[in-house]
């Protein structure tokens, strides 16, 4: 059976067609403008058709509201409350499909052809522009009562007056002092913080040990209370940053619990671009296995 | 069929025989001495016998090794890598015998047939002399890789030379400020504190704001990874500290991402003593009708 895989975000529309584990073609475009959900759905619908697939998974950079694909916000498509899975079946109305959150999509790419590929319990956390995170417990992916479990970004790693402001409106989220965009704010540009503090400048070092505290702090509570064997960690500012991944990894043997740390495995993420085209897919066909589309 | 609960804890060994959601005869004894895992095991065999046990979930004060009743450590009973599970099955070789984490067998029990009913994703909150806590993910208990999920009252809440040193051997877990031995000893007696606060004795206010700050920053924190339609409270320092408990509802309206607190509802843990055996009986009868014995 073709499973079209597909990754749509606020620039890219990434396609691949896998026949069981085989990647068997793949298709890139801009997603540039227009992006209203119609015309999105409408060049969806053509990439299925040209892909030949057989069942579609779309990974989507939205806040979900269900899982029947409605999309509750996007900032980067920026749609709200946008019925997308409605009007991807109007267009394909034969078709299997399966519309999830990209980080969770990403996140099931690695469990189950990546960095925790057969892990039962895994948490996978990116860190880019913003920071995102995929749980996986017994086996499945913890979405939550509403669909946004894994908001590690906003978890507090510090409270009160000096509390760093949030874009999401609250202060002390992990995501006002790591997110990318946050980062070079206050940093300059992370690579070359990263660098320094490699070589040992003391205010590069200071900074960092900061942020690897904090960050270290946010990733040992989750990891107290997921107790996951697998802790995979990707993004963009990770990926140029391995001083702080290391200052990370240091810092974590004192945030996290001594029984959360003994069965644990940190490692990188595995399949970069291509993990939400595998997980979308993935988790379509995982779908169609347990309730035969009819 | 008859299924017998117990609840082994460091004080009381509880027992109760249940046919469907029938409470049929109850039966409890004080652990005493000796405590020894035979002599434990002797006594569990007995009592089974005597309630007619056809099969038998057993709750534990003790960090489990794996999913057959190997007991890795439990401070209350003093025991240390006993595989208890083995003990058990030797003097009742036909009967199906399940052996859970006492927290996780009483959140089974809210979310079976208490204040968590019918719930999917739940995380489930003790506070007494320790900090414990169960999450149920997709409808299914979250163990984790090695048998410590849950572990919130480890969670950091501080951190540097400031934060509070705890039992475990770390500095800012939350249960070295909330846990009810921390408490007393920093505050006197909890409940007195809470009628204090309620008062509107200043240093009473000051001292529970404080600490209802770092419960709501750790629950929330939970709740943003796991995202659960319902957060389950109990316990006995919460029991006795409302005024406590309502000031970490306050809180957690600034330290939970609004999001996670959107289809969330918090309540009050409502099987008492009975939720452990009542969790440990549906447990071994679920684990049953999934996989009949043989």
């Amino acid at each position: 059976m073709r499973i079209v895989g597909i990754d749509l975000g606020g620039t890219n529309l990434r396609a691949a067609a896998f026949d069981g584990e085989l990647k068997i073609a793949e298709h890139r475009e801009l997603v540039g403008e227009p992006r209203d959900p119609e015309s999105i759905a409408d060049r969806i619908a053509r990439v299925a058709g040209q892909l030949g697939a057989e069942a579609l998974g779309i990974g989507i950079a939205a806040m979900l509201r269900d899982d029947r694909g409605t999309v509750a916000t996007s900032p980067h498509l920026r749609w709200r409350d946008v019925a997308f899975g409605e009007l991807l079946a109007a267009r394909l109305p034969s078709l299997p499909i399966g519309i999830y959150n990209d980080v969770n999509a990403i996140t099931w790419g690695e469990v189950s052809a990546g960095a925790a590929r057969g892990c039962r319990d895994v948490l996978a956390v990116y860190v880019g522009t913003g920071i995102g995170a995929g749980v996986v417990a017994n086996g499945e992916l913890v979405t939550g009562a509403s669909h946004t479990a894994g908001e590690l970004g906003h978890t507090k790693v510090a409270w009160g007056d000096d509390a760093a402001p949030c874009a999401c409106g609250q202060r002390g989220c992990l995501e006002a002092y790591l997110g990318g965009s946050y980062l070079e704010r206050r940093y300059g540009i992370a690579s070359d913080v990263d660098a320094a503090a490699a070589a040992g400048d003391p205010r590069a070092l200071e900074a960092w040990t900061e942020l690897a505290t904090l960050f270290a702090i946010a990733l040992g509570n989750a990891l107290a209370v997921l107790n996951p064997e697998r802790l995979v960690v990707g993004g963009g500012v990770l990926a140029h940053c391995p001083t702080l991944v290391e200052l990370t990894a240091a810092a974590l043997e004192i945030a996290a619990p001594r029984a959360s740390l003994e069965p644990l495995a940190v490692v990188a993420a595995e399949l970069g671009d291509d993990a939400g085209l595998v997980g979308a897919a993935r988790l379509v066909s995982r779908n169609l296995r347990r309730r035969p589309y009819t």
